[in-house]
């Protein structure tokens, strides 16, 4: 069996995704995401919701990350320096996400190399996130299927990971969205490919982080119109492929570009999202 | 009762405030500000006291909280991501800074809606804070009047916040300054409101909480010079919307805003606060 | 005995350190630095060491640090805010890159001043570094021979821990480097002063702890070419020299300045690296 899951059913022709109205419904809501995420990241991800126009709270401590939950309309939780205390609160904010309905995205980060967030991953599947979002080392482990990267670096292509993403999404009710070069997003039925971005975003840390936490805010966004969570991924993939060539293309430093990522992230619009091209496929296997 | 301080004694005519020499005395010394803050931020409040002038130490662990709290000039306990380990360092810093006559700022992040941080916010109160930096939402909920808001947004108007704050500050003794569109600041006897300042503050993360730390250097500072914590609070709230009215001028961005800032901090002189007008009134609750 | 080790010998003609090769080879291999350092700072720390061209990887928890450890290129140690579980983590790192023949790096943030992390740095140097990074009083502290300073400010001149850092080194194996000024770097035998550099990094947090992490990067790159590891130190020392330079030259803010010092690291090439001019000096005291 290929990995590829680009063996799509020859004649299909869903619907492409418009992910214009859903930035323009989460720039009238700002919904409250609550991030449980690493050390490394959290201050760029608040600010990275900021700018996108969500409004973030960082609330990962246990007794309230329960609480935080039942009021959010998004929760990410970030794996990438799961501290006891913040393991706890994670617990916690899935298991409450759940009983309030409220959209969770797991950011299963360096799941496979390291073991006490692999088994962590694992059981926070149980709590059936509405997403998922990792490298390509990372979504092969989290459905058994990979043998672990060096840490959070990718070490498998994008499209190696294609089945296993699909067969994940399928076995947990996620849509999973594996990074790389063309991102590819799946709910297990229709296959995603979302090219662009800068590969600046290499250069700096915590992009595929806030990424996930955009997910979060635009999964939040696209429920409250109505629509499938795999609308609210493709949405943010493609905020962060516009605001990240943008930012790239004065071809700046580091420091710059990730500077001009925050403000690029406010500029965008919901009419630049809709302009952009996508492929939509249905999976043959799904059928 | 009307909520707001605005009801001040007619004929009475309190001495303007001169913030400029107060930011003159920071410069001077260097005092070193203890942060026990949040982790969003931590890193933006050590730059914010860098670029005012401040030395800031980050120190937030048992035992070693209360060693440093004996040699610091000021205290910030800001309780964005109150950890339980980070709680009890708190409560040592706290102790120690009421020992060694150290004035503390408390910044109440969240209290009212999450549960841990309103119980361990109050039983901070019992140390006498010589500040509290807060925003409407979270001064009501500790002066035990409001009804909560939904995480660190400011869900009341300032002025609702007025007697709340004016009520808080007799109580505890400390000075007690709401932020909002106006900050309002008040020992309880005098009432100063603080205009100014940019909207582009809400779109980074960590103004607020910043404003705390430079709010304890002040305080430092005025005391150093024989003035009252209110004149420390003042020099913090201008200097801040100094600052931030200087980075938002050329209506950058919210990433390039928040780089603008720290410059302006860097920038702004003493004499660029003795320019500010301030309107400073007295209570007729307090009489 | 002078504490100077400005005493060398004469008609010692040591070999000049070319470090342009040191930093090609990282460029090359993309070392795998872990990082176990402060909440201030690890956001700073991770894009210095992407933007010099290493991959950063923040995993700080038992069991997962001795993990990585096995794995990665170079560990470093960075004693900013030393929590309980961090510690833990801590010593299995370095136990770990014992064991693996791994590189690690020592930051002594703030021995001396506070009680906690000085009894832990003498813990931790009995796994003997690779090298040993911080400013006079914390070397001064860790040698034994100082009184402490105010927390992480350099109390002492760099010339004053001079012995002390050669002693040091003779002590532990470890290349010591004293940050001021000047720089002083030393094996116990050989002595090197890395002049230059802006003093805007004192305006901004983190100069000095990404310096610890990309001297991690640097001493793998100048093991892997089968160098000393002061080959390494000294090829750290100066791309951050040449790095601050650069990016101050415009005499900016310190927030503009921390974002080109980053653009900076980058930008920075193994030839500007070559044509910087060191003093190297045989010790006396070493004969």
């Amino acid at each position: 069996m290929s990995a590829a899951p680009a063996h799509t059913r020859a004649g299909s022709d869903p619907e492409p995704i418009d992910a214009g109205p859903v930035l323009a419904r989460l720039r009238e809501t700002a919904p409250l995401v609550q991030c449980l995420t690493n050390a490394v990241v959290v201050n760029f991800t608040a600010n990275a919701l900021l700018a996108a126009g969500a409004a973030p709270v960082m609330v990962d401590i246990p007794v309230e990350a329960g609480e935080c939950a039942r009021f959010a309309s998004a929760v990410l939780v970030n794996l990438g320096t799961p501290k006891a205390e913040q393991r706890a609160a994670m617990l916690e904010a899935v298991t409450a996400a759940g009983e309030a309905g409220t959209p969770w995205v797991l950011d299963p980060v360096g799941v496979g190399a390291l073991s006490v967030r692999t088994a962590f991953a694992r059981e926070l599947l149980a709590h059936r996130p509405a997403a998922i979002r990792g490298n390509a080392s990372e979504i092969l482990a989290l459905a058994g299927a990979g043998a672990g990267g060096r840490g959070v670096d990718a070490a498998d292509e994008v499209d190696a990971a294609g089945a296993a993403a699909a067969a994940l999404a399928r076995e947990t009710g996620a849509v999973v969205a594996v990074s790389g070069a063309v991102d590819l997003l799946t709910d297990g039925e229709r296959v995603v490919r979302a090219p662009g971005g800068s590969a600046l975003l290499t250069r700096v840390t915590g992009g595929g982080c806030a990424l996930g936490a955009t997910t979060a805010a635009l999964v939040a966004a696209a429920h409250d119109l109505g629509l499938p969570t795999l609308d609210g991924v493709v949405a943010a993939h493609l905020l962060h492929a516009e605001a990240s060539e943008r930012a790239a293309a004065a071809d700046p430093g580091p420091g710059t570009f990730a500077v001009g990522f925050l403000d690029a992230l406010a500029a965008t619009t919901p009419g630049d999202l809709s302009t952009r091209q996508l492929v939509v496929a249905e999976l043959e296997a799904a059928r």
